[in-house]
Protein backbone atom coordinates (compact mmCIF):
# COMPACT_ATOMS: atom_id res chain seq x y z
CA UNK A 1 0.00 0.00 0.00
CA UNK A 2 0.93 3.72 -0.89
CA UNK A 3 2.30 5.85 2.05
CA UNK A 4 2.20 9.55 2.76
CA UNK A 5 3.21 11.56 5.72
CA UNK A 6 0.47 14.14 7.06
CA UNK A 7 1.86 16.97 8.08
CA UNK A 8 -1.23 17.81 10.57
CA UNK A 9 -0.89 21.09 12.87
CA UNK A 10 -4.49 20.57 14.52
CA UNK A 11 -6.12 23.28 12.24
CA UNK A 12 -8.81 23.08 9.70
CA UNK A 13 -6.65 22.65 6.79
CA UNK A 14 -4.16 19.91 7.81
CA UNK A 15 -7.43 18.14 9.25
CA UNK A 16 -8.39 18.18 5.31
CA UNK A 17 -5.31 17.70 3.69
CA UNK A 18 -5.35 14.34 6.20
CA UNK A 19 -9.08 13.21 4.72
CA UNK A 20 -8.34 13.83 1.03
CA UNK A 21 -4.86 11.50 1.70
CA UNK A 22 -6.84 8.82 3.15
CA UNK A 23 -9.39 9.22 0.52
CA UNK A 24 -6.81 9.07 -1.71
CA UNK A 25 -5.91 5.65 -0.61
CA UNK A 26 -3.20 6.46 1.15
CA UNK A 27 -1.68 4.55 4.41
CA UNK A 28 -1.19 7.71 6.46
CA UNK A 29 1.71 8.46 8.80
CA UNK A 30 0.67 11.90 10.91
CA UNK A 31 3.10 14.17 11.89
CA UNK A 32 3.20 17.31 14.13
CA UNK A 33 5.58 19.86 16.13
CA UNK A 34 6.24 20.67 19.41
CA UNK A 35 8.05 23.50 18.53
CA UNK A 36 7.22 25.83 21.53
CA UNK A 37 4.03 27.44 20.14
CA UNK A 38 2.18 29.86 21.42
CA UNK A 39 -1.35 28.31 20.94
CA UNK A 40 -0.01 24.96 22.41
CA UNK A 41 -4.10 23.43 22.64
CA UNK A 42 -3.18 22.67 18.74
CA UNK A 43 -1.52 19.45 19.73
CA UNK A 44 -4.03 18.23 21.32
CA UNK A 45 -6.37 18.89 18.41
CA UNK A 46 -3.69 17.18 16.11
CA UNK A 47 -4.17 13.95 18.18
CA UNK A 48 -7.65 13.98 17.71
CA UNK A 49 -7.53 14.52 14.36
CA UNK A 50 -5.02 11.73 13.62
CA UNK A 51 -6.61 9.22 16.09
CA UNK A 52 -10.53 10.26 14.22
CA UNK A 53 -8.75 9.46 10.72
CA UNK A 54 -7.40 6.35 12.13
CA UNK A 55 -3.94 6.57 10.81
CA UNK A 56 -1.28 4.50 11.06
CA UNK A 57 1.25 6.27 12.85
CA UNK A 58 1.09 9.71 14.77
CA UNK A 59 4.26 10.92 16.12
CA UNK A 60 5.10 14.44 17.81
CA UNK A 61 8.88 16.07 16.76
CA UNK A 62 10.27 18.04 19.92
CA UNK A 63 11.94 20.80 18.53
CA UNK A 64 12.77 24.38 21.01
CA UNK A 65 12.13 26.80 17.77
CA UNK A 66 11.29 29.80 20.34
CA UNK A 67 15.15 29.49 20.64
CA UNK A 68 15.20 31.27 17.66
CA UNK A 69 12.13 33.14 17.92
CA UNK A 70 11.03 36.04 15.92
CA UNK A 71 7.77 35.37 15.36
CA UNK A 72 4.67 36.35 17.39
CA UNK A 73 3.59 32.59 17.68
CA UNK A 74 7.26 31.94 19.50
CA UNK A 75 7.86 34.86 21.36
CA UNK A 76 5.74 36.14 24.19
CA UNK A 77 7.43 39.24 23.39
CA UNK A 78 5.69 39.89 20.39
CA UNK A 79 1.62 40.15 20.50
CA UNK A 80 -0.62 38.20 17.81
CA UNK A 81 -2.27 41.07 15.99
CA UNK A 82 -5.95 41.45 16.56
CA UNK A 83 -6.59 43.37 13.28
CA UNK A 84 -5.11 42.78 9.53
CA UNK A 85 -2.01 43.98 9.22
CA UNK A 86 0.07 45.27 5.56
CA UNK A 87 2.63 42.72 4.37
CA UNK A 88 3.86 39.58 5.56
CA UNK A 89 2.64 39.47 9.73
CA UNK A 90 4.72 39.09 12.70
CA UNK A 91 2.78 35.75 13.27
CA UNK A 92 4.95 34.51 10.14
CA UNK A 93 7.80 32.08 11.49
CA UNK A 94 10.83 32.22 9.92
CA UNK A 95 11.43 29.23 7.53
CA UNK A 96 8.78 26.84 9.41
CA UNK A 97 7.41 24.75 6.71
CA UNK A 98 10.72 24.18 5.03
CA UNK A 99 11.76 23.08 8.54
CA UNK A 100 8.48 20.98 9.10
CA UNK A 101 8.72 19.49 5.47
CA UNK A 102 12.40 18.96 5.97
CA UNK A 103 11.41 16.94 9.11
CA UNK A 104 8.89 14.85 7.53
CA UNK A 105 11.06 14.11 4.26
CA UNK A 106 13.53 12.67 6.62
CA UNK A 107 10.83 10.49 7.77
CA UNK A 108 9.08 9.87 4.10
CA UNK A 109 12.73 8.14 3.25
CA UNK A 110 12.67 6.06 6.46
CA UNK A 111 9.50 4.82 5.62
CA UNK A 112 9.90 4.60 2.04
CA UNK A 113 6.47 6.55 1.72
CA UNK A 114 5.61 8.57 -1.85
CA UNK A 115 4.28 11.31 -0.50
CA UNK A 116 4.45 14.18 1.61
CA UNK A 117 0.64 15.95 2.52
CA UNK A 118 0.90 19.69 3.34
CA UNK A 119 -2.11 21.78 3.79
CA UNK A 120 -0.77 24.84 2.66
CA UNK A 121 -3.19 27.38 1.08
CA UNK A 122 -2.36 30.43 -1.14
CA UNK A 123 -6.02 31.98 -1.57
CA UNK A 124 -7.71 32.65 1.81
CA UNK A 125 -4.45 32.66 3.91
CA UNK A 126 -2.35 35.20 5.39
CA UNK A 127 0.13 36.18 2.81
CA UNK A 128 3.30 33.47 4.01
CA UNK A 129 5.98 33.14 1.20
CA UNK A 130 6.10 29.36 2.39
CA UNK A 131 2.73 28.78 1.54
CA UNK A 132 3.14 29.58 -2.54
CA UNK A 133 3.27 27.35 -5.31
CA UNK A 134 6.25 28.52 -6.58
CA UNK A 135 7.84 27.84 -3.02
CA UNK A 136 6.39 24.17 -2.83
CA UNK A 137 7.81 22.97 -6.50
CA UNK A 138 11.45 24.17 -5.13
CA UNK A 139 11.35 22.35 -2.42
CA UNK A 140 10.27 19.61 -4.35
CA UNK A 141 13.12 19.81 -6.91
CA UNK A 142 15.45 20.52 -3.50
CA UNK A 143 14.19 17.03 -1.39
CA UNK A 144 14.86 14.64 -5.13
CA UNK A 145 18.63 15.75 -5.10
CA UNK A 146 18.85 15.81 -1.15
CA UNK A 147 17.70 11.98 -0.50
CA UNK A 148 18.70 8.71 -1.09
CA UNK A 149 15.56 7.49 -2.11
CA UNK A 150 15.58 10.84 -4.83
CA UNK A 151 19.48 9.54 -6.22
CA UNK A 152 17.85 6.00 -6.57
CA UNK A 153 15.17 7.31 -8.43
CA UNK A 154 12.18 7.77 -6.08
CA UNK A 155 12.03 11.41 -5.44
CA UNK A 156 8.87 11.82 -2.75
CA UNK A 157 6.31 14.00 -4.08
CA UNK A 158 4.70 16.91 -1.96
CA UNK A 159 1.46 16.93 -2.56
CA UNK A 160 -0.72 20.09 -1.57
CA UNK A 161 -4.18 19.45 -2.36
CA UNK A 162 -5.61 22.78 -1.24
CA UNK A 163 -3.18 25.39 -2.62
CA UNK A 164 -5.47 26.61 -4.74
CA UNK A 165 -9.22 25.84 -2.96
CA UNK A 166 -10.92 28.78 -1.04
CA UNK A 167 -11.49 28.64 2.87
CA UNK A 168 -15.18 27.94 1.90
CA UNK A 169 -14.06 24.96 -0.84
CA UNK A 170 -11.90 23.78 2.06
CA UNK A 171 -14.39 23.08 4.21
CA UNK A 172 -16.85 21.77 1.91
CA UNK A 173 -14.53 19.40 1.30
CA UNK A 174 -13.76 18.15 4.50
CA UNK A 175 -17.16 18.52 5.38
CA UNK A 176 -18.29 15.85 2.49
CA UNK A 177 -14.85 13.84 3.91
CA UNK A 178 -16.13 13.24 7.38
CA UNK A 179 -14.17 16.19 9.01
CA UNK A 180 -15.35 16.61 12.48
CA UNK A 181 -13.95 20.40 12.75
CA UNK A 182 -15.06 20.77 16.23
CA UNK A 183 -12.08 19.09 16.69
CA UNK A 184 -9.52 20.89 14.99
CA UNK A 185 -8.15 24.45 16.46
CA UNK A 186 -6.77 27.42 13.96
CA UNK A 187 -6.48 30.04 16.27
CA UNK A 188 -3.17 31.79 16.68
CA UNK A 189 -3.85 32.78 20.41
CA UNK A 190 -6.21 30.00 21.75
CA UNK A 191 -6.34 29.45 25.54
CA UNK A 192 -5.57 26.26 27.00
CA UNK A 193 -8.76 24.99 26.52
CA UNK A 194 -8.41 25.71 22.93
CA UNK A 195 -11.60 28.43 22.80
CA UNK A 196 -10.45 30.34 20.00
CA UNK A 197 -9.93 34.22 20.32
CA UNK A 198 -11.98 35.17 17.27
CA UNK A 199 -9.76 38.42 16.27
CA UNK A 200 -6.67 37.09 15.01
CA UNK A 201 -5.74 36.60 11.16
CA UNK A 202 -6.48 33.03 11.30
CA UNK A 203 -9.60 33.50 13.27
CA UNK A 204 -10.96 35.72 10.79
CA UNK A 205 -10.64 33.16 7.65
CA UNK A 206 -12.24 30.72 9.68
CA UNK A 207 -15.50 32.52 10.26
CA UNK A 208 -15.19 33.59 7.04
CA UNK A 209 -14.66 30.25 5.63
CA UNK A 210 -17.47 28.55 7.35
CA UNK A 211 -19.89 31.88 6.77
CA UNK A 212 -19.28 31.50 2.79
CA UNK A 213 -19.38 27.82 2.60
CA UNK A 214 -23.33 27.81 4.26
CA UNK A 215 -22.39 25.56 7.08
CA UNK A 216 -22.21 25.98 10.91
CA UNK A 217 -19.47 27.56 12.58
CA UNK A 218 -17.93 24.40 15.52
CA UNK A 219 -15.88 26.86 16.55
CA UNK A 220 -15.82 27.10 20.49
CA UNK A 221 -14.75 31.11 20.93
CA UNK A 222 -13.91 32.78 24.40
CA UNK B 1 28.86 44.12 10.13
CA UNK B 2 27.17 41.51 8.11
CA UNK B 3 26.56 38.10 9.49
CA UNK B 4 26.40 34.44 9.28
CA UNK B 5 25.25 31.29 10.41
CA UNK B 6 27.64 28.94 10.32
CA UNK B 7 26.81 25.24 11.23
CA UNK B 8 29.44 23.35 13.32
CA UNK B 9 29.43 20.04 14.47
CA UNK B 10 32.45 19.85 16.12
CA UNK B 11 34.13 17.89 13.00
CA UNK B 12 37.19 19.39 10.96
CA UNK B 13 35.20 20.43 7.92
CA UNK B 14 33.03 22.82 9.64
CA UNK B 15 35.81 23.94 12.21
CA UNK B 16 37.42 24.93 8.95
CA UNK B 17 33.97 26.03 7.40
CA UNK B 18 34.02 28.57 10.28
CA UNK B 19 37.71 29.67 10.25
CA UNK B 20 37.19 30.52 6.58
CA UNK B 21 33.82 32.51 7.06
CA UNK B 22 35.66 34.92 9.99
CA UNK B 23 38.40 35.25 7.44
CA UNK B 24 36.00 36.68 4.82
CA UNK B 25 35.10 39.52 7.73
CA UNK B 26 31.75 37.95 8.99
CA UNK B 27 30.49 38.19 12.69
CA UNK B 28 29.82 34.47 13.08
CA UNK B 29 27.06 32.67 14.70
CA UNK B 30 27.37 29.11 14.75
CA UNK B 31 24.74 26.65 15.11
CA UNK B 32 24.54 22.88 16.62
CA UNK B 33 22.20 20.28 16.58
CA UNK B 34 21.85 18.23 19.75
CA UNK B 35 19.96 15.52 17.38
CA UNK B 36 20.45 12.23 19.27
CA UNK B 37 23.64 11.35 17.21
CA UNK B 38 25.69 8.10 18.62
CA UNK B 39 28.79 10.06 18.36
CA UNK B 40 28.23 12.95 20.96
CA UNK B 41 31.39 13.87 21.86
CA UNK B 42 31.57 16.03 18.62
CA UNK B 43 28.95 18.64 21.16
CA UNK B 44 31.81 19.47 23.53
CA UNK B 45 33.80 19.56 20.52
CA UNK B 46 31.59 22.05 18.99
CA UNK B 47 31.66 24.21 21.44
CA UNK B 48 35.65 24.64 21.91
CA UNK B 49 35.71 25.01 18.04
CA UNK B 50 33.38 28.26 18.42
CA UNK B 51 34.91 29.68 21.40
CA UNK B 52 38.45 29.48 19.33
CA UNK B 53 36.81 30.96 16.55
CA UNK B 54 35.32 34.14 18.92
CA UNK B 55 32.27 33.47 17.29
CA UNK B 56 29.35 35.98 18.23
CA UNK B 57 27.05 33.29 19.43
CA UNK B 58 26.76 29.72 20.15
CA UNK B 59 23.09 28.22 19.82
CA UNK B 60 22.64 24.42 20.03
CA UNK B 61 19.18 23.55 19.30
CA UNK B 62 17.77 20.05 20.18
CA UNK B 63 15.90 17.80 17.86
CA UNK B 64 14.75 14.27 18.37
CA UNK B 65 16.12 12.55 15.02
CA UNK B 66 16.49 9.31 16.39
CA UNK B 67 12.63 9.11 16.60
CA UNK B 68 12.83 8.85 13.14
CA UNK B 69 15.88 6.50 12.85
CA UNK B 70 17.17 4.82 10.02
CA UNK B 71 20.55 5.81 10.19
CA UNK B 72 23.52 4.22 12.06
CA UNK B 73 23.98 7.41 13.31
CA UNK B 74 20.79 7.64 14.84
CA UNK B 75 19.50 4.38 15.27
CA UNK B 76 21.69 2.05 18.15
CA UNK B 77 20.50 -1.06 16.55
CA UNK B 78 22.30 -0.41 13.03
CA UNK B 79 26.11 -0.56 13.88
CA UNK B 80 28.43 1.85 12.23
CA UNK B 81 30.85 0.03 9.48
CA UNK B 82 34.40 -0.62 9.89
CA UNK B 83 34.98 -1.23 6.20
CA UNK B 84 34.47 0.53 3.29
CA UNK B 85 30.51 -0.32 1.52
CA UNK B 86 29.30 0.24 -1.67
CA UNK B 87 26.59 3.24 -2.26
CA UNK B 88 25.22 5.19 -0.05
CA UNK B 89 26.32 3.98 3.37
CA UNK B 90 24.09 3.19 6.71
CA UNK B 91 25.47 6.83 8.18
CA UNK B 92 23.12 8.59 5.76
CA UNK B 93 20.97 10.30 8.17
CA UNK B 94 17.62 10.88 5.74
CA UNK B 95 17.25 14.36 5.04
CA UNK B 96 19.62 15.54 7.62
CA UNK B 97 22.15 18.58 5.72
CA UNK B 98 18.11 19.51 4.61
CA UNK B 99 17.07 19.98 8.14
CA UNK B 100 20.16 21.65 9.91
CA UNK B 101 19.73 24.50 6.45
CA UNK B 102 16.55 25.23 7.23
CA UNK B 103 17.01 25.73 10.78
CA UNK B 104 20.05 27.64 10.34
CA UNK B 105 17.98 29.57 7.26
CA UNK B 106 14.93 30.85 10.22
CA UNK B 107 18.21 31.88 12.70
CA UNK B 108 19.44 33.46 9.61
CA UNK B 109 16.37 35.30 9.02
CA UNK B 110 15.45 36.22 12.88
CA UNK B 111 19.24 37.60 12.66
CA UNK B 112 19.16 39.40 9.11
CA UNK B 113 22.50 37.30 8.27
CA UNK B 114 23.32 37.26 4.76
CA UNK B 115 24.70 33.84 4.41
CA UNK B 116 25.08 30.41 5.92
CA UNK B 117 28.11 28.76 5.74
CA UNK B 118 28.09 24.81 5.76
CA UNK B 119 31.52 22.75 5.37
CA UNK B 120 29.81 20.21 3.14
CA UNK B 121 32.74 18.46 0.51
CA UNK B 122 31.86 16.68 -2.65
CA UNK B 123 35.31 14.78 -3.24
CA UNK B 124 37.06 13.26 0.21
CA UNK B 125 33.35 12.37 1.12
CA UNK B 126 31.20 9.76 2.14
CA UNK B 127 28.85 9.89 -0.87
CA UNK B 128 26.12 11.67 0.78
CA UNK B 129 23.59 13.03 -1.85
CA UNK B 130 23.24 16.46 0.19
CA UNK B 131 26.56 17.22 0.21
CA UNK B 132 26.44 17.68 -3.85
CA UNK B 133 26.41 21.38 -5.67
CA UNK B 134 23.81 20.67 -7.12
CA UNK B 135 21.81 19.57 -4.51
CA UNK B 136 23.14 23.19 -2.47
CA UNK B 137 22.13 25.13 -5.87
CA UNK B 138 18.50 23.54 -4.84
CA UNK B 139 18.25 24.58 -1.48
CA UNK B 140 19.44 27.93 -2.33
CA UNK B 141 17.04 28.62 -4.75
CA UNK B 142 14.13 26.99 -2.13
CA UNK B 143 15.35 29.24 0.38
CA UNK B 144 14.88 32.33 -1.69
CA UNK B 145 11.24 31.34 -2.07
CA UNK B 146 10.35 30.14 1.30
CA UNK B 147 11.37 33.63 3.44
CA UNK B 148 10.22 37.16 3.88
CA UNK B 149 13.65 38.51 3.88
CA UNK B 150 13.76 36.61 0.52
CA UNK B 151 10.83 37.97 -0.82
CA UNK B 152 11.74 41.21 0.30
CA UNK B 153 14.62 40.47 -2.20
CA UNK B 154 17.42 39.60 0.58
CA UNK B 155 17.63 36.42 0.02
CA UNK B 156 20.45 34.06 1.88
CA UNK B 157 22.91 33.22 0.19
CA UNK B 158 24.67 29.12 1.07
CA UNK B 159 28.43 28.93 1.20
CA UNK B 160 30.54 26.28 0.70
CA UNK B 161 34.04 27.20 0.65
CA UNK B 162 35.29 23.13 1.23
CA UNK B 163 32.79 22.04 -1.19
CA UNK B 164 35.60 20.86 -4.51
CA UNK B 165 38.98 20.91 -1.78
CA UNK B 166 40.69 17.51 -1.29
CA UNK B 167 40.74 16.55 2.52
CA UNK B 168 44.06 17.52 2.25
CA UNK B 169 43.45 21.22 1.41
CA UNK B 170 40.77 21.56 4.19
CA UNK B 171 43.51 20.85 6.71
CA UNK B 172 45.98 22.75 4.85
CA UNK B 173 43.43 26.07 4.46
CA UNK B 174 42.19 25.80 8.13
CA UNK B 175 46.39 25.60 9.66
CA UNK B 176 47.17 28.05 7.76
CA UNK B 177 44.10 30.33 9.47
CA UNK B 178 44.92 28.57 12.39
CA UNK B 179 42.31 25.96 13.55
CA UNK B 180 43.12 23.32 16.13
CA UNK B 181 42.09 20.61 14.74
CA UNK B 182 43.19 19.03 18.04
CA UNK B 183 39.53 20.08 19.29
CA UNK B 184 37.58 18.65 16.40
CA UNK B 185 35.87 15.17 16.12
CA UNK B 186 35.22 13.68 13.10
CA UNK B 187 34.44 9.70 13.84
CA UNK B 188 31.04 8.36 13.69
CA UNK B 189 32.07 6.05 17.04
CA UNK B 190 33.67 8.31 19.14
CA UNK B 191 33.82 7.38 22.74
CA UNK B 192 32.54 9.52 25.85
CA UNK B 193 35.76 11.50 25.79
CA UNK B 194 36.00 12.05 22.59
CA UNK B 195 38.78 9.26 21.28
CA UNK B 196 38.09 8.23 17.84
CA UNK B 197 37.69 4.52 16.37
CA UNK B 198 40.14 4.77 13.47
CA UNK B 199 38.17 2.38 11.34
CA UNK B 200 35.02 4.70 10.33
CA UNK B 201 34.64 5.91 7.29
CA UNK B 202 34.63 9.45 8.45
CA UNK B 203 38.25 8.33 10.67
CA UNK B 204 40.02 6.70 7.36
CA UNK B 205 38.84 10.01 5.21
CA UNK B 206 40.50 12.96 7.72
CA UNK B 207 43.38 9.78 8.41
CA UNK B 208 44.14 9.91 4.53
CA UNK B 209 43.94 13.90 4.32
CA UNK B 210 46.70 14.67 7.55
CA UNK B 211 48.70 11.84 5.85
CA UNK B 212 48.18 13.74 2.19
CA UNK B 213 48.62 17.14 3.53
CA UNK B 214 52.41 16.14 5.10
CA UNK B 215 51.21 17.57 8.55
CA UNK B 216 50.88 15.60 12.03
CA UNK B 217 47.19 14.04 13.05
CA UNK B 218 46.60 15.42 16.30
CA UNK B 219 43.28 12.88 16.65
CA UNK B 220 43.35 10.87 19.90
CA UNK B 221 42.78 7.65 18.66
CA UNK B 222 41.05 4.62 20.75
Amino acid sequence: MKKAVILVSGGLDSATALAIAKAEGYECYALSFDYGQRHRFELEAAKKVAAQARVEECKTIHLSLNEIGGSALTDDSIDVPETPTEGIPVTYVPARNTIFLSLALGWAEVLDAEAIFIGVNAVDYSGYPDCRPEYIDAFQAMAALATKAGVEGKPVTIKTPLINMTKAEIIQTGTKLGVDYAQTVSCYAADDQGYACGKCDSCRLRKAGFEAAELPDPTRYQ
